[in-house]
């Protein structure tokens, strides 16, 4: 094994990107807006953002600015710049030194743009100006993909439980079977989870803030430069719609609520999808067998196993989402001062993991529901399997107060052991009143299921 | 040491409650809505919550139920059962071997109610909408305290930040000076995150539901009973409404949104009185001296010190907050089938942790800022320490353009070495035209400051 | 609901102990050493170690310090300060204020004592050092339990998995039958689990130190009362000693890795619990069939249930014991200072509960095996689900080298369509000079299953 | 910003790699061990060792598998196969399929090596075999540069330590200042915590073992391939040896002690050096100012700022670090069957995390150590800012005796308003005795900090 190394250098990392597909599958694939690549479009865009807010504003020449467009490839609020052709290894390397990509990228930006422009380059802004408005960018891109990846899954769910409304299926609680219920509540009970999950990012999506705080969050260089506090706010608002955010309600340097908010509401949405994909992984185990993923993963060396990828990806996310999570409270609740001594940089990597994560998860969950199969012998032959005894707690309501509990009881611990429960029923005289075939019927036992379900699905459209 | 114990019985477990104050003192006076005394009383009147919806839908017979009532006092959907006379601890006990105490709650009840009123004891119910419903009680009434208090420590922050709105003050970045700031906009900082985290924590309390699902979510037992569906949903509504509680949208047994919601609300009400707390410390610091408590901690052994005792017990509670939030989340992630196999159960404690500790540090926070001092010297002799380098920044952007960045530097390294600012900057013939006062003036740096202000403070009359 | 209530007086708080066993049934029974009742024996207990260490040591005369134990009711090193008469919910309301409730212990304790040897009381300490004594009293004591509980449930891992070493039994992989295995190795695999946990713990529980810094982590206050610095040291060994723990290699005020070290251990013991737990509640499942609890779990509305109850409660033990855990950690990482602002106070609550769940989880796990009973029929008849193909690995090692990969691939394919493996085995002219009744046969394809029990169990002799 | 994207495809993602230098500065230049080539050489060489394996036992030919190691360019136990010649971002690719980076890996090695080798590679093995191999070889290297970063900031803080054993400073509890202790004793307590931290990793390195389980935990496959379990066993051994880890003592496929007592010990190291980094940035604090980074970082808007650098992303990798830790845990007690569905995935990313954070974190601190910088002047003004009240709790020792404890405080507080501390003393007629210059020397107060100190180096030698 690799014996100990002095500590020194390390030049292998200089070379290699860490990629980290090979240890994220659930994530390969849907990585494209949390490359470094993608943050380094987010901070020379929010750069030449704020260079066209002075210039939006009258503060700045229109074509001293235009200049800066054209030096880093601006292609608009939405897209950024694309082709800054800044070099992303130098700058995260050279960002060590401060702890923060922006002190050296304002140095290679002042050097990409024309000598007359230069002045209106980060002018006034602190590196966290720029910082979290890239990182509210990054997650503004990332997580519109969540949403639409769940977007996505509820209109497949929609389909899902609208095909299989009626589809008897047995309920199991604590691992056991317990009741009759419908493979279409099951599957609106899973939409209804992802679209509160949905609704819950799109409010947070919309509120994502730019921030220009200045060095001590009271925008005194922008005030400086534009004169006044009312100039300096106008240039906030610019700056938001030149970056495509929202204007925020005051600088949050230090009140991290974007970040927490937009977080819980990520690890909520793989909450939602997570219990989609522990149901698909347990309802598809050999014994049980009532749903197949559409594209079973392979085995290396068991031909023959048709193995819940997609569940077994999501739940990997599901596990450790939360954690992320915490992470961003735990940062959230140490940020001191007007700028904190390691809360606001232990953020970053634990956000961009989340929105990469969420992103995994959920473009799998849409997937996964979009090819989910029913295998409709296995669910009939499961409900099947105690041989009535998920009639059990209606037979306690309709036969309890006619015979008492306690021969309700008898009956069952009988059946449990062989008997056939509609003998059993059968020769009770006090049922002789009653619709033995209806009472032993469990369509007749799914209660609201249909209307639930409907309900749930009136909601969607 | 206690030499190592035979497995088996453990009576002094019976005999002791835990109580937990020795080691969770910011939580102690702040337990009252999660003992085990007011969960069984939620319990209590969760159960009797049901029997009078049974006859508020025509159901039971409306004497009947009174005589549950009675015997189980009943006061009211916002008190419930006050004076139910049921033994907790035994409840308690007899909870284990089923995992839930509702099994040995409805043995109890039953035996608490006159024979004729049985009937309608826990009808059609399961453990699990009983267990649901009152945990939603309990974190009503517990959370409806932690917004009170963070309601109160808005209005305490609201006089602070208004009585300090221009007193001047050095704002701090990864531990060191940077430019001024005002006491008025830090603590308006602070209102600001106390108020979005009371806003979402009154969203999400506002939408906490009752629980009526059945064994299986079908509400199955509850048509058998009531005749329809619609008569089913018809009796979740008025059990919703005399349990105090928001109608279900749908069961959500396990969809566990209304859970991990509100455990997102209190973290993150916790986070920001955290802010609070870590600000209050640092500034507290004997170097530092800004800020004191109104009531500090004493030493058992030194009598000179005043610690920060507020401040320390509330970040003790932000510390912990977040991973209980995040075990929340991870058992909604697992909440397999119609009740899921550990993941439901790891809620409870969890739950109840987090809003004892949201409660306790909470209210901590309402009491210490409304005794919060200003020391105005210590503020005063901190802002000149650095001897007029926190106004560095407005050096460069106001000299850089004259004199040129470089130039401003070599200024800044002389005056870190001992040079006098002012000399420096008046031997400077670029500067002859300046209001050199004026741009040393810490006062004249404070930019948006007292808009911001006002502007948080506005939001919040 | 509860409407909103004032902030001011929580009445019902004083009144109520919070005890926790309705929303922890893990717990239940197994609180003994976690109360605040042990906690303030344990407090009380390191108090009168530290007289009793001035005493053995020669600066405290010997008749004194013994009329403090006689005051506090001292019964050795084991048992502490049983019958102290103290007032516990006393003194948790006075800790608040100085967020420490060794501040009004000290009062409490001088007043119990006669006045004569009321200065060897607290003499010298600083309330960290009693309260982290303290702490590794109530650690040592609840670990020592579950050491106890981890050992007998070894012991019954043991005599199960040589009960079914041979037991033929389906290995599952990503939820699908894979190949065949015992149900011996499952469980000595389970018992290698927990005896690493176990042998983990030993080791941190025979480190548990205790704590004597003074104020500031110097000693100082013994070495001005010893005379010396070897005096205070010698003074430190006594009072370990005493108090029944190791002595410290140097002060850990802030150096917490006693904690965290059995947070760690603690929670791989709960890991260890829960892979078992989660592979009965999975092997209990109403469609595998294959294991049963002792004595299930009953349901309050379907009497036929039998709920893998302890399983359950094992399991969201497991769920949330990782980030009790985390907490310690985050902790230890932040114990800035020489007592650091919050940071300590964070784990003390976390770890009682991380104790309390730990001792819960690994008593039931110890009663779990002790009653696990196996249902050879189903487990047989889960094994020939698959009619075969948990021998498709064995026919693509033996036959491939034959016929090739694609002809198996084909083999199995069809036998998944139904066909009968044994014909389309002996049809190959290829396998003529094959045993294929050998082959074909399970349970000549468990490999070292025997072996590796047999090594497992041996190592636990 | 980037309005709702269609879900379907996102090739930006397959064209950039992710890098994460931008978002976690606290890791660039740490990666080495962690990125996507470093863990394909793993896979390819634990591919490689297992052929070796069955060379070196006898069942391969020796000539058959060394024409394996010379396409893959296997180059010995340590670095393995460096020029293996295979596409990271092809298999990263291809693995979300199967879930799993082995199932492609193996098509690819396969094809990369000589027919008549073919049969050996990969033979009888199951993806987790691989995958659990090549993560341990990962986590080996990776690791093995913690400990030594570890080593060489403990070689710093003894020479730290030493060089100041005698300054006197002041201990600071709950924030303020309490007793005096030195500036040697603090360091030699971060030197304390580190080489415990280092020994338990250096035990949690040597342990990580190999994995050779076979597709259900039996070595099935490989009996069938070796002949006995005595030769599989045999093979374990020398798979291990080749791929330079320990031989296990069973398999562990879903007994996961192996990944969280490594993330544990990592953990620890992180705790470790966090602490260090909160003392380094609170003492580095512009009003504190003891002591201060070697090279500290710089700010893009305030060149006069010299920010403790090291110590915010240390500090910044501490907050993290812990939440890595129980996503570990949480995997690990969900592994479930005998390959969990999605546990063990979950451990992937969340391991390759820990160890980077953890380089990054332990490099950093190496470096801060190297150049720690004290300024006694500052040091020493701190020391006597209350004016002789850090030695409050020795006057309450040696005075209250005299005077009585009432009187000490008097005087404590009157110092505290303004009087000097020697002329109340001296006025003392008790006093006349004393050597008051003696006893209010802070010098003379240090307790057993020398003695300490000493101890604590000598145990590094």
């Amino acid at each position: 094994m690799p014996s100990e190394s002095p500590l020194a250098e390390d030049p292998a990392a200089a070379r290699e990107p860490l990629d980290e597909g090979l240890l994220s599958p659930v994530s390969v694939g849907h990585d494209g807006d949390v490359t470094d690549a993608a943050v380094l479009r987010a901070l020379v865009s929010a750069e030449v953002a704020l260079a066209r807010a002075y210039a939006r504003t009258g503060h700045a020449p229109r074509e001293t600015v235009a200049q800066i467009d054209r030096a880093l490839d601006w292609r608009g609020t939405e897209e950024g710049c694309v082709g800054h052709g800044l070099d992303v290894a130098g700058i995260a390397g050279a960002a060590v030194a401060g702890g923060n990509p922006v002190i050296p990228l304002v140095g290679a930006l002042k050097a990409a743009v024309p000598e007359g422009s230069r002045l209106w380059v980060h002018r006034g802004a602190t590196s966290q100006d720029i910082l979290d408005t890239a990182l509210m960018r990054v997650a503004a891109s990332a997580s519109a993909r969540v949403a639409s990846a769940l977007r996505e899954t509820e209109r497949s769910l929609a389909g899902f439980a609208g095909a299989h409304r009626d589809t008897l299926t047995v309920a199991r609680t604590l691992t056991q079977h317990a009741v009759p219920t419908t493979v279409g509540l099951r599957a609106a009970g899973w939409l209804g989870g992802v679209r509160r999950a949905r609704r819950r990012l799109d409010a947070a999506r919309a509120a994502l803030p730019a921030q220009l705080a200045g060095a001590g969050g009271t925008l005194a260089s922008f005030v400086e430069i534009t004169g006044s506090p009312a100039a300096a706010l106008e240039l906030t608002a610019a700056f938001a719609a030149e970056a495509g955010l929202a204007v925020p309600d005051a600088p949050w340097h230090t009140h991290r609520w974007p970040v927490t908010e937009l977080g819980d509401a990520l690890v909520q949405a793989v909450d939602a999808v997570g219990k989609i994909a522990a149901d698909v992984a347990t309802l598809s185990r050999t014994e049980v067998g009532e749903l197949a993923e559409g594209a079973g993963g392979g085995s290396s060396a068991m031909p023959q196993k048709q193995n819940p990828a997609a569940s077994v990806l999501i739940r990997s996310a599901a596990i450790r989402a939360p954690q992320l999570g915490a992470t961003l409270h735990v940062a959230s609740a140490l940020a001191v001062d007007e700028r904190p001594d390691g809360a606001w940089h232990a953020e970053w990597p634990a956000l961009r993991e989340l929105l990469r994560t969420a992103r995994g998860a959920t473009a799998h969950a849409a997937a996964l529901v979009a090819g989910l199969r029913v295998d409709d012998a296995s669910v009939a032959r499961n409900l099947a399997t105690t041989r009535g005894l998920v009639l059990a707690e209606r037979l306690s309501l309709v036969l309890g107060p006619l015979i008492g509990e306690q021969r309700v009881a008898e009956i069952v611990a009988a059946v449990a052991r062989g008997d056939d429960l509609g003998d059993r029923v059968r020769r009770l005289p006090e049922a002789a009143a009653l619709d033995i075939d209806g009472l032993l019927d469990a369509a007749g036992y799914t209660g609201a299921a249909a209307s639930l379900t409907d309900h749930l699905l009136e909601e969607q459209s």
